[in-house]
C-alpha cells in the first residue's frame, strides 16, 4: 500500500518501541493481577492506565503521520496540480481518528 | 484493601486470560510494525483495535464487579442497616467508570 | 418499560437540568462560533468541553442508577429468591456503560 | 490568533449548523426525559445517542482543518522555508485530538 521506506516516526522509533514495551509489560501485570485474584477496581485502574499508555502513543504517531506524510502529499499536491493526493491522504488520517475516538 | 478471596471474575478468569494474552501479542506485533517501519495508519487501525480488545475486558470486569461486589455489599448494608457499605461500592464503581471514559 | 415512577435520579433532577441546560447553550455558544467563522481549533476546544460537561451527567445518572435500581434489584432478587431480576439489571447497565465508552 | 475570515469547513457551514441544531434538541429532549422520570437506562442511550453526534461534527471539522489550515501551513512553510509555520499547526491539530480522545 505503500512503497516508502521512511515514515514520519522514524526518527522516534526507539521511543515507541519502549513505550510500547512498557505497554505490553502493563498487560502482563493486569493479567497477573487477575491471576492473583486482586480487586477488580484496582485492575480496572490499571486497564485506564494502559489505555492512557497507547493513546499517548497513537496520539504520537498521528502527529508524525500528519508532519510527515500528509504535509508530503500537501506539496505532491501542489507541484502535480493533483489535490486527490493531499485529500486522500486526509481522509485517511481522520478515518483512523475517527476510529480511535470510537475504540 | 479487600480480604475476600474470590471475586465476581473468577469464573471467567481464563477467559480474561486468554483475551489478556491476546491483547499482549497485539501491542508486541504493533512494535513489529513500527520496527519494520509500516504504514502509520496501519498501526493506528491496529492500535484500535487493541483499545477494543481491552475496552472489552474492562466492561467485561465491571459488570463481574457489580454482579458481585456491588450486589454483596448491597445484601451487606440490607442486613446491617448500614447504607454506607454499599454505596462506598458504587462511589467507588463509577469512579472506575469515569476513568475508564476519560482514558 | 419501566412502571416505577421515581428514580435514583430524583433528589438531584435540578441539579441535572441545570447542567444539561448549559451543555445546551455551550452547544448553542458552537453554533454561534462556526456562524461567526471562528477558528477551527477554538471550536474543537469547545467541543471537547461540552463532551466533558455530558460525561460528567451520564456519570452521575449511572450513578444513582446503579445505587437505586441495581440496588432495589439486589433486594428483589434476595427476596424473591430470583436471581434472573438483579443480572438482568446488571447487564443493562453494563451495556449503557459499553455504549458510553464507545460513543 | 487568526486573521483568515474563511475557515475549512466554511462551505459546509449550513451543514455543521443543521446537526448541532439537531444535537441542542437532543440536549433538550434529554432534559425532557429527566423532568418526566424517564428510565435512567433510556437516558443514557440518548446521551450516547448526543456524544455520537457531537464526535462526528467534531471529526468533520477536524477534517475540514487539517485539510485547509494544515495543507495551507504546508504550503507557506514551503514558499518561506520555515518549518515553524505547519509544525506549529500540527501541534495545534493533535493537540486538539489528545482532547477529544479524552473528553
Amino acid at each position: 500500500m505503500e512503497e516508502e521506506h521512511s515514515h514520519g516516526y522514524s526518527e522516534e522509533k526507539q521511543a515507541y518501541l519502549r513505550r510500547l514495551k512498557r505497554a505490553e509489560g502493563q498487560v502482563r501485570g493486569i493479567a497477573k493481577m487477575i491471576e492473583d485474584d486482586k480487586y477488580c477496581i484496582d485492575i480496572l485502574t490499571q486497564m485506564a492506565a494502559v489505555n492512557k499508555a497507547l493513546h499517548a502513543v497513537s496520539i504520537g504517531l498521528l502527529e508524525d503521520h500528519i508532519a510527515h506524510c500528509v504535509v508530503n502529499a500537501a506539496h505532491e499536491s501542489h507541484e502535480t496540480g493533483n489535490p486527490d493526493i493531499v485529500s486522500d491522504k486526509v481522509s485517511e488520517a481522520t478515518a483512523a481518528i475517527s476510529r480511535l475516538l470510537r475504540s
